[in-house]
């Protein structure tokens, strides 16, 4: 192991969205990078790279990750998971090839970067071979229970984070046998949720946030929510602490 | 509402205790503070006022709040809930006269204020009352997977908060029911959550991590460490993500 002339790796949380929300070891680790490396979709900026926007410093390398897919086709498909696959075995490498270099690299990753992110499919690749650190970040949830003002659990309460891809049952099921839950990846599976959410009894305490901690969040009941419209990344929240004062 | 001539409250989340994972809010919010409230045992200087000992400026005025019951005594005890709905009425009653009187206040929150923090009690007694902000940290276990390099969940994985309070065959049912699990107050409760481990067939992939991001912390396999002495804030964490490369 030659150590000392690798580069250093580090997985940057950059939070849910507001620049505020970055921690001062996220902010120390874009200052000390050779390389800014970010995922996007192709010809967007990537919403991690918009965050620390005020933070790049001149002359640093940027490194955009653009996924190979951009329109949703189905994950168990052989072709989706091959193309995905050689993406994050090519982004690998790239970064490698930097670390390898000398270069000190940081990788951004939207909120926490081993809670969902696609940070994590580099780390796994990496972390053995070069000096790594995770820097981690405040969670999309975590924003969005904060700008609602929302006490989420309390004592001994049970957290359920479940992702609104679920089949209905198990999502009702699951909603009925826990204190409190996050349903995250609403988008279009909002009426399903909706209809989970009233099975397990659960639907008049639901709140439901879009864009938590962005400049153009909204935060309101589910129950006041049209069926119309919800961004993938919007979240519905179910709160704990039933014994609260 | 006389909102102009009323302070402002902040409930600020100070991480798992590493100050460098203070987000830039949090330091704005601790500076902007005439009052500096905190939770801490009896004599003890407070673990959430010790992280922020760096940014506490001159002149602040500093409100320890401190809990009437030191050793622990059965949560469901009438004598038990009285004292500690008394302290956090009497808590408020201190903080809303500092609020009254225009005084901006930051209450710290060690970790996330809405997660499991004690700022929540108070935060139901004012926030209706005052202007109020809540700044999300860094959680505990969000601390532990990071410092552990260790994915916790990825794609559609469910995540379950757990309290290692619970009964055996229920911690049991729902580690064999999840794809990644937090085991929060761990301590004495060891044992138990070794056997409810095992019984689920996940004990292999547990890992025991103790004072996450602090100084002294350490992470090792479940397997490997004694039943001997975990301090109550330690955490063992179950991965997802078995589809991992």
């Amino acid at each position: 192991m030659s150590g000392a002339q690798q580069g250093r790796l580090y997985g940057v949380g950059t939070g849910p969205g507001d620049p505020e929300l970055l921690t001062l070891k996220a902010v120390r680790a874009i200052g000390e990078a050779d390389v800014l490396a970010f995922f996007a979709k192709a010809g967007r900026a990537g919403n991690g790279r918009k965050i620390v926007e005020g933070l790049v410093k001149p002359g640093v390398v940027e490194l955009p990750l653009y996924y190979p897919v951009t329109t949703e086709i189905d994950k168990d498909h052989d072709d989706y998971k091959r193309q995905i696959t050689d993406f994050y075995d090519a982004s690998a490498a790239a970064v490698a090839a930097h670390l390898a270099a000398g270069r000190t690299v940081a990788i951004l990753s939207e909120g926490d970067p081993m809670f969902y992110g696609s940070y994590m499919h580099l780390h796994v690749r990496l972390a053995d071979r070069f000096p790594t650190e995770v820097v981690p970040g405040i969670t999309a949830m975590s924003g969005c229970w904060s700008l609602s003002g929302l006490p989420i659990v309390q004592g001994d309460d049970v957290l359920s984070v479940l992702p609104g891809t679920m089949v209905e049952d198990e999502l009702s099921r699951r909603l009925e046998d826990t204190q409190a839950a996050v349903i995250m990846k609403v988008g279009r599976n909002l009426p399903k949720i909706r209809r989970a959410l009233s099975a397990a009894g659960r639907l008049a305490e639901a709140i439901y946030v879009e864009r938590g901690t962005m400049a153009e969040s909204k935060s309101l009941r589910l129950s006041e929510k049209l069926d119309d419209a919800a961004p993938y990344f919007s979240l519905v929240l179910v709160p704990g602490w039933s014994g609260r004062p």
